[in-house]
C-alpha cells in the first residue's frame, strides 16, 4: 500500500455537518431538500426529533443515534417527560438501524443515574465523529491513486454528522492528495445517491459520476470499478448486515466480477446480539416513495408497490469491515466485538 | 408441466397496440406521456418516425423494427427518398436494437426489386405480431398457477405492436386461467417498468407490483420469485445479449439464488454476425435522462452522469431463450439459427 499523510489535523469533517446542538436545540440539515436547497430545521421538542427521523429530514444509521440522543435530552428538558416514555417514543420511529437504538440507550443510562443527559449526547456525537473519522484513517490505505470506488445510497457526513463511513476513506484518500473517483448509485427511491452523495463530493471537488442503480452492473463488468465500499445501518457478529435497498445487489454483482466489496460502520452499527442477518428487523415503507416523484406519478395509480427501506446482505460477499480499529474479516468479527463488548455499551 | 387452453383464436393482442398504419400514415402511441395520458401521434415523413425513434415516442425493439419499416414506406412514398438515403437515416437513429435494422433491411430489399414497399412493411409487422403471439404460447408453461415472475423495462406489447415478447407467456398464461403474479423492476432511469408494463398489466387485470430495481434482489433472495423473462434488443449466435441496462445485475441475481432466467425474442432480435456480447454496440443516452425527472432535478447541477441504456449479459446466466419455435438452450442457438438463416432473412 502507498503511504499516505494524515489528513489536516482538524476533527472537524472538512466539509458537510449533518446536525448541530445550538443553545437548546437540536438544528438539522433538512435532507429531503438537498440539493435544492440548503434548509436547517430547529428542532426543540422530542415529538420534533421523531417526526423529523420518521420523514427521513434527518436520516443515516450514525446520525439517527446522534439525532434521538438529543432527543432524549429534549424529551427530558423540554418536554417533561419519563425516561421510559422518550426512549419508546424515539424507538417507535423505525426499526433497522442499530445506531438509534445505542444513542437512545447511551442516554437513557445516564438518564436513569441522574446525570447530565445533555454531555452524554455530546460525548455520543463526538465518538461517532471520532470513530468516522478513524474510519477513514483505517481505509485510506484501500483507495490506491486514481481509485473507482462504488458506492451505494449515502454513507457520507450527511449520515454520520461528520466524515461518512463509506465516504471517509476516500475523503482521506482525497485530502492526502490522491485523486479517487467514485461511481454513484442514484439510489431510488429516494435518491440518496444523486441527492446527497453526489452533493457530498461536489463540495469538495472529489470526482464522481451519478449513475442509475441498473447501470453498476455495466461498469463492474467493464472492469470500471476497482473497490465497492457501502455503509451499514445493522451488522450481525457473523458480520450478516443490513444497508439501504440494492446493496445486497451490488454485493452479489462485485462477487461475480472478483472486486472486493468493504462495509466501513463505527462500532454503533453493530449489533452482536443477532447472528444471521434475517434476524434483522426490515422497513417496508410506504408505496407512494416509488410510485410518485415531487408529485408526479412514476406508474398508474393504483398499481400496487412493495418497497423494502432495506437488504440483508450475507458476510460471505464481504471482503472486509473498515472499522474504527482497523478493516476485520467477517471471521474475526465475533471475536474482536466480544473482546471490546463493556466499554462500548 | 400442467395443461394450458390455447388462447382466445383472435390473433390480435388481448389488449394494447403500440402503433398502426392508417390511411398512409404511421399512427404511434406516445410511451413517453403513459401513464399519465394516450395521446397518439400521426407520423406522416420518415423524419417524423426517425424522430420518434430517437425520443423514445416509439420504444422496444421488435416496435422499433416495424417503426422503422414504415418509415422506410414513408421514405419512398411521401418523401421521394431514395432508398439508400432512407434506410441511412433510420439506420443512424439508435444503435443496440436489431430488429431496427432487420425492419429497415426487409423493406429495403423489396423497394430495391420495385416490389410494394407497403405490403412489406405490413408483412413485417404481422410477422412479429404472430411470433410474440406464439412466444406466448411457448413460454406459457413455464408459468405455472400462481407462478411470480419477476421483468424488467417493457418487453410487453408496446415493445413488440402486441403480445409482448417477456410479457407474452404472462399473458397467455393469464387467458388460459392461471393467476400469475409479476414483479416489475420500476426500470430507472426512464422508469419503463412502473410506467409501461405496470400499465399494461393492470388494463388486463394482471396481479403485479411495481418495486425499485434495488429491490429485486430482496425479494429474489427471500425466495419470493419463481422465474425471471425478460426481453432482448440484441441475442449473438452464442446467446450472449443486450437489453435495458439493468438486466445484467438481475441475471446474475437469479442465478446467485437458484432462479432460472429466461430471454424472450422474436428471430428479428437475433444477430447471427455476432457471436460475443462485447460485440453489441451500446447506446449511451444523455445525463439527463438521470440528472432530471419531469424537469426536475435528481442530482445537483453540474454532476457527471454515465447513461449506458443497455447493458451485456453472458449467455452462462440464461435458462433458455423463449422463441417462436420453442425453448431453446444457449448451447442450442447456434445450430438452430444455421438452419433456419434463409427464410429469415
Amino acid at each position: 500500500m502507498p503511504e499516505i499523510e494524515r489528513p489536516p489535523p482538524s476533527r472537524s469533517s472538512p466539509g458537510v455537518r449533518a446536525l448541530s446542538w445550538v443553545e437548546g436545540s437540536l438544528v438539522v440539515l433538512d435532507q429531503r431538500q438537498l440539493p435544492g436547497a440548503i434548509v436547517r430545521r430547529t428542532l426543540g421538542h422530542l415529538a420534533e426529533v421523531a417526526e423529523a427521523i420518521r420523514t427521513l429530514t434527518v436520516r443515516g444509521a450514525p446520525t439517527l443515534g446522534v439525532a434521538a440522543a438529543y432527543g432524549m435530552v429534549l424529551g427530558q428538558r423540554a418536554d417533561g417527560l419519563g425516561v421510559d416514555e422518550a426512549a419508546g417514543i424515539l424507538r417507535g420511529t423505525r426499526p433497522t438501524a442499530h445506531d438509534l437504538f445505542v444513542g437512545i440507550a447511551e442516554v437513557e443510562r445516564v438518564w436513569r443515574a441522574g446525570q447530565d443527559t445533555l454531555s452524554a449526547a455530546a460525548a455520543y456525537e463526538r465518538r461517532v465523529v471520532e470513530e468516522c473519522h478513524a474510519i477513514g484513517e483505517v481505509g485510506a490505505p484501500l483507495v490506491g491513486p486514481g481509485a473507482r470506488v462504488l458506492t451505494h445510497c449515502n454513507a457520507g457526513a450527511l449520515a454520520t454528522v461528520a466524515w461518512g463511513t463509506a465516504l471517509a476513506p476516500i475523503r482521506v484518500a482525497f485530502l492526502s492528495g490522491r485523486d479517487p473517483f467514485v461511481w454513484v448509485d442514484e439510489t431510488r427511491p429516494l435518491l440518496q445517491g444523486s441527492r446527497l452523495t453526489a452533493w457530498e463530493l461536489q463540495q469538495e471537488g472529489i470526482r464522481h459520476a451519478v449513475i442509475a442503480d441498473n447501470a453498476a452492473g455495466y461498469f463492474l463488468g467493464r472492469g470500471e470499478v476497482d473497490l465497492v465500499i457501502v455503509g451499514a445501518d445493522r451488522i450481525t457478529r457473523s458480520g450478516d448486515f443490513a444497508n439501504k435497498v440494492g446493496t445486497y445487489e451490488k454485493a452479489v454483482l462485485a462477487r461475480e466480477n472478483g472486486v472486493p466489496f468493504y462495509v466501513a460502520a463505527p462500532w454503533s452499527t453493530f449489533d452482536e446480539t443477532l447472528r444471521r442477518g434475517d434476524e434483522i428487523p426490515v422497513e417496508e415503507r410506504s408505496g407512494e416513495e416509488v410510485r410518485n416523484f415531487a408529485g408526479i406519478a412514476t406508474a398508474p395509480e393504483g398499481s400496487p408497490v412493495r418497497n423494502p427501506a432495506f437488504d440483508l446482505t450475507p458476510h460471505r460477499f464481504v471482503r472486509g469491515f473498515i472499522t474504527p480499529d482497523g478493516v476485520l474479516a467477517p471471521e474475526e468479527l465475533e471475536g474482536h466485538l466480544r473482546a471490546r463488548t463493556r466499554p462500548l455499551l
